[in-house]
C-alpha cells in the first residue's frame, strides 16, 4: 500500500476533471436515461480494473419504507417562445430551464399565467436556478431573473414541454470489491468488513453538486482495485439522492447494518476552496475518527454539525438505519453561492481540487487498512540502537527525528487503534504508515484485537 | 396541556406581587404565629382549586437527624427608648428591629452595655440588618448605622422586649396534586413520579428572600391543578428554612429517595434583574437538565456552583439524603445588596419579576411533563410531504421552516429525551412541544422507556 | 503527621544544597565507582533515620528486557595536549572533557583528525556539552566552541584517555520504609501499598540535572522515616537513568505491579523557576492526581504532556510496565538553556529552589497519606453550632471563615477522596488535613472503601 502512495500520479485530479466534464451535459433526474448514461460513462473509465458497476433497475412503485419509487420521468423538449416563435428559453441550451419532474404542457398564455409556473433566483439575476417537483405532478419552467426581467406584458407566450411520467424503475449503480485473500494482518479481515462508498447521479448539468462525486468515485474504484492488499471489502454506490439511499437502504439494511465499518458520501469534491465534513448523529463513529483525523493535519477544515446534513447521510444516519457514515466535501453544498444554479459548472471545479480530494479519500483508506490496535512486543523501551533505528551518539538535540517512532512506541499498548495513537503523538497517520512497517519488519510490534 | 400555556395570563404576575404584598407585614421566624398566619393566606389564595395545604405541627424536643426541633418563640413587643421615654426603635414599625429569637429583657442600661447587644450593617448606614440566633439564647436589637450614630453616651437607654420561648411547634404546610388518571403517554406514570416545589416561609418583612417564593409556589398550585393532564404528581412543600427542610426530611426521606423526580427550590423569585439557578452537587440530574435548558434560551442567566448554595438545597441535595433538586432564584439570595436588610421591600419586586419566574416555572413543568424518550417509527426519513407537513416544491432555502421538525425526528432514536434533543438541535423544547403532537397524531412518533 | 507539617524547618532548602553541593564533584556515569562514592555519601547523610539504602551490583551481561547490563567504565585520565605538552582540556579539571564510556586512546594526530573526536555546543561557545556514547564504543573530547576555535592547523595534538570498559555491575541503591503497625485510619492499609520515589545517578558534574534529585530523596527518606504514622510503605530507588530503570525494572516488575499507588521521579528538582510535571501516558494516575492538585494552589505550574517525557518515566510508563508514575521537576530537563552542558552547575541551583522542591513533596506525601473516601455519618448538614464548630449568630458575612469546613461535608459522599473533594471546593488538601482531623475528633465523618 505504501508503495501504491508513493506513486500517486499528481495529474489524477486532470483525469478526474475530464470525467466530469463528459458526464456534465447529460440531463439527469431521479430516474430515467440520464442515470443510466452516466453509469454506462462510470463502466467504461473502470474497464481497466476488471470490475463493473451491476445495474439495479427497482420498478415504479416498489414500497422503499416510508416511500415509493416514483414513475419515471422522460423529458424531450422544453421551451417558452414569444408570438414571433422566438424561443425565450430552451431546454436544449441548457437542461437546467425546465423544472426536474415536469408534466407536460403545449399552451399560449397571458404574462400573468406563464410567470405561475417561471422560477428564478432574485439574489443572482443572471442565474438560471435548480428546481424540482418530484413528489407533486407539476410543470415548470426556471429562468434568469434578468430573462424575466426581459418578458412582456400584452403579448402571448408558448408554454411547451414534450415529457411524459411513466411506469419505468429507479436505477442504481453498485459495485463491491473484494478483500484480498492475503491481507495486512492475520486476523484475515474485520467483524464489520466493509468501507461504503456512496455519491449520487441525479442533478442534471451541474458539475460539483452532481459531476465531481461519481467522478471522484470512479478514481477510487481504480485505486482500492489496484491495492495489493486490502483488509477490507470496498462498497461504491451510485444512486440518485434520497430516494436512491432509501430505497438501496430498504433493499440491503441487514447487510450494511452488519458488514459496514465506516462510509462516506461524496459531494461537491471538486472545488478547490475548503476541505468539509458532516458528522454522523453524534460524531463518534470510524468515519467520524477518520476524516477528521486526515483533515486536522491539512491546511484548515470545517467540520459542520449533523444538522447540516443534507445529501445521503441523512439517510445513512437516521434512526433505525444507524450506519457509520459521515458526508465529505469541499466547499458544503448549500454553503456556497453558487449551489443549485446553472453557475455550478465545470469552471466552479479544477484539477487541484480533484486532486485533493483524491488525495484526502486515499488517506482516508490507507488509514483504514492500517488501523489496527497495536501492541509493543517488549516491556520498557526497545533498544532501537542496536537494530539501526537509533542514533549510537546521545547528544542535546539528537533525539528529534526519531520522537515519532518512540512516541508511537510508547502508546502501542493494545489499547489504541492507530488513529487514536496519531492524535495523542499528533503525527499524521499516513507518517506512521512506514513506521508500523518497519516496526512489524524488526518484530517489535504486533497487531491484537 | 398545549392550551394551558398559550392562555397563560400575562397579567399573573400582578396577582403573585399582590399576594406577596399581602404576605409582607407578617413576623415570621422559623417558628411562631406568623408562620400559621402565613400558610392560612396561601390556603385561603389557593381555594379556588380545590385543594389546601395540609398543616403539620411538630413539636418542640423533637429529633431531627443532628438537630432538634427548637422552642416555639412568641415575640410581642419590642423597643428601645431613651430617659425621655422616645422610642429610639419600635418592633412594631419594623419587625426586623428585633433579632430573631431574642429572649425577653426590660433593663435601663448606659450605651456602651446597649451597643453590646445591637446589630447594624455598616456598609449600608440607613438600612436596618436582619440579625437572628436561634441557637444560642441571647437577646439583641438592630437598627441603621445612622439611628446607632445618633445615641449619645451620658443618658440611659431602656432596653425592653416582651417575648418568650416556649415549648411548641413548627410549623410545615405541604400539599401533594395528583397525576391525573389519563396520562399523556401509555405508560400510566413513572417510576420517580413527583416533582418537588419547596420554598420557605421564616423570615419577618422581606419581599424578594421571603414573600416572593411562598407567593410565587401559590401560582404553581394553581398551573399545576388546572392542566387537564398530569404525567407526574406534584409535590408542594413551605417550610421554616434550614430547621424546616431537615425535619420535613427526616419523617419523609424514604419516601422523597424513591418518589423525587425533580425538585426546586424557591427563594429570591421576585425581582426582574437575573434568572439563576445553583445545581445539585453534581449539577447532573433532570432538575439541573430542565432548569438550564429552559433558561438557556432565555436572554442571560447564571449558572452558579453549589459551592454558592444557601437556601433549602444545601439539606435535599447533602450526603445521604441525595435528592435531585436545584435552587431556582432571579437575583439569588446574599448576592444582591439589599439581602438580609430592610431595603428588601415591596419596591424591589415586581408585577414584571414575577410573571417572569411564573413563565420559567411554567415552561419546566411542561417540560417534565413531555420528557419522554421519543422513537420515530418508520425507517429512513418519512416522507413528510404525503401527510402535508412538507413543501412540494423543492428549491433553495425553502426547507429552512420545517428544520426543527427534520432535526427533531433525526434525534428521535430512543436515546434522548426531549431535553437531550433540544440540546443537540438548539430548538426550545416549548417550540418543539406542538411539533411532538403532530408527529404523534400523524403516528411517526412513539415515546419509549 | 500534621505535627510533622508545621515543624517543617525553612532551612531543610540549605540542608539539601550542601548534599548537593558535595555530589557534585564526583565523576558518575551509568556504572563505575562514582555511581557508589554518590550513594555511599547518601548514606551516611540518612544515617539518623536508622534506615540505609540497599546496594544492588547486577553483572554486566545480564540480560534486562530487551537490553544487556553494559560493561563498567573506569576513566582514570583524560587530556588533549599540544606539541609544547600544554594541556588543551583536562578531565582533572572538568569531567565533561570526556565523552562519557569513551574507549582508551594515546595518539598525536593532525588537527583535522582531532577535530573528529571533538564535541562542542555551538549555540553556547562557553560552555563544555556532556556526551555520551554507550553503546557503541568510541572515544571522543568534549569542550567550548571557544576551546576549539583556539586550535591551530599545522600543529599535531595528543590525544589520550586512559580507561578501560571492564566486565563489572550496575549500581542501585534501594530503601523501602516501611508502613507503620499504628496508622490513621482502621483499613490497615491499602491494596496499593506504596509511593514510589526514584532518582538517578548517572550524570558527571551537573548539578540540577544530576545531584538535585538525590539529594532532595535524601531530605524525602528524612521526612518520611520521622512520620508518626504512615499508611503507605515508601520505596526509594536510585539507579541510574534508562539502563537502571530498565534494569530495575526487570526484577521488580510483577512486585511494582502490585503495590505501587504512585510514583514519582525526581528529576532537576534544584533551581527556582518554575514547578512542572510530567504526567503518566493517559495522565489519570493517583500520581498525577496528586502532584496537580498540590501544584495548582501554588502561584504557577506548568503541566507539560507525556510526548515530552525524558527520563525514568519513559520505563516507568511504558505499555506492559504501565506504573502511576509522573516526572517530578522545577525548569524541566531539555527546556533550560544551561541543560547538559557546564553551565548546569552549583550557581543554577539554590537553597530556595531546593525549599520550595522539598514542600512541595512533603505535602504530595501528607496529601496521599490522607486521600480517603469519606463520609458524613449524620443525615442532612451536621448542627456544627453545638460542637463549637459554627457561630451562634447569623448575621450577613459571618458564614465566610466556616465554608471550607461546610463544603468538605457536603462532597463527603463516600464518593470522592480528599483530592477530589479539594478540586471539588477549591481549597488545598494541606487546608483540609486539620479539617479532617476535627471532623473525625467529633464523630461527623468516617472513612469508607
Amino acid at each position: 500500500m505504501k508503495k501504491a502512495v508513493e506513486n500517486m500520479d499528481t495529474s489524477t485530479g486532470k483525469k478526474i476533471y475530464n470525467l466530469a466534464d463528459r458526464l456534465f451535459p447529460i440531463t439527469r433526474s431521479i430516474t430515467g436515461k440520464g442515470v443510466r448514461e452516466t453509469l454506462e460513462i462510470i463502466n467504461n473509465e473502470i474497464k481497466d480494473t476488471g470490475y463493473q458497476l451491476t445495474i439495479h433497475e427497482i420498478p415504479t412503485g416498489t414500497p422503499v419504507f416510508d416511500w415509493t419509487v416514483p414513475k419515471e420521468w422522460v423529458i424531450r423538449e422544453a421551451y417558452i417562445e414569444n408570438e414571433k416563435h422566438e424561443k425565450i428559453i430552451d431546454f436544449k441550451e441548457n437542461n437546467l430551464h425546465v423544472l426536474g419532474y415536469s408534466t407536460p404542457v403545449d399552451e399560449w398564455v397571458e404574462l400573468d399565467e406563464l410567470l405561475e409556473h417561471v422560477y428564478t433566483q432574485e439574489d443572482m439575476p443572471d442565474a438560471i436556478p435548480y428546481v424540482t417537483s418530484y413528489y407533486k405532478e407539476r410543470f415548470g419552467f426556471c429562468m434568469s431573473e434578468n430573462t424575466k426581467k426581459s418578458l412582456k406584458k400584452n403579448t402571448k407566450y408558448h408554454m411547451y414541454i414534450d415529457s411524459e411520467l411513466i411506469e419505468g424503475s429507479l436505477t442504481i449503480g453498485e459495485l463491491i470489491i473484494p478483500a484480498t485473500e492475503e491481507v495486512f494482518f492475520d486476523d484475515g479481515g474485520e467483524d464489520k468488513k466493509e468501507i461504503l462508498i456512496s455519491t449520487y447521479t441525479c442533478h442534471p448539468s451541474m458539475a460539483n453538486n452532481e459531476c465531481s462525486g461519481p467522478s471522484l468515485s470512479a478514481y477510487l474504484i481504480k485505486y482500492v482495485a489496484a491495492l495489493p492488499k486490502r483488509r477490507y471489502s470496498y462498497r461504491f454506490v451510485f444512486n440518485p439522492e434520497t430516494i436512491g439511499s432509501i430505497t438501496y437502504l430498504s433493499q440491503n439494511l441487514e447487510e450494511l447494518k452488519k458488514n459496514i465499518a465506516a462510509g462516506f458520501v461524496l459531494s461537491c469534491v471538486g472545488d478547490n476552496r475548503d476541505y468539509s465534513f458532516i458528522p454522523s448523529r453524534y460524531s463518534d463513529t470510524l468515519a467520524d475518527r477518520v476524516i477528521e483525523n486526515v483533515l486536522k493535519f491539512k491546511e484548515k477544515y470545517t467540520k459542520y454539525s449533523f444538522l447540516d446534513r443534507g445529501s445521503d447521510e441523512r439517510q445513512y444516519c437516521s434512526p433505525g438505519v444507524d450506519l457509520p457514515v459521515i458526508g465529505f466535501c469541499r466547499s458544503k453544498y448549500a454553503k456556497y453561492p453558487e449551489y443549485h444554479t446553472s453557475k455550478d459548472d465545470m469552471t466552479l471545479v479544477s484539477e487541484e481540487g480533484f486532486q485533493g480530494s483524491y488525495e484526502a479519500m486515499c488517506e482516508v483508506i490507507n488509514a483504514l487498512e492500517y488501523n489496527k490496535n497495536y501492541k509493543t512486543k517488549v516491556l520498557c523501551e526497545p533498544q532501537l540502537g542496536k537494530r539501526g533505528l537509533y542514533p549510537t551518539i546521545s547528544k542535546k538535540g539528537s533525539y528529534d527525528s526519531i520522537l515519532a517512532m518512540r512516541d508511537l512506541i510508547a502508546y502501542a499498548d493494545g489499547r489504541n487503534d492507530l488513529i487514536a495513537i496519531s492524535e495523542y503523538i499528533n503525527v499524521p497517520v499516513k507518517e506512521l504508515i512506514p513506521i508500523v512497517d518497519k516496526l512489524m519488519a524488526n518484530d517489535l510490534f504486533e497487531s491484537v484485537d
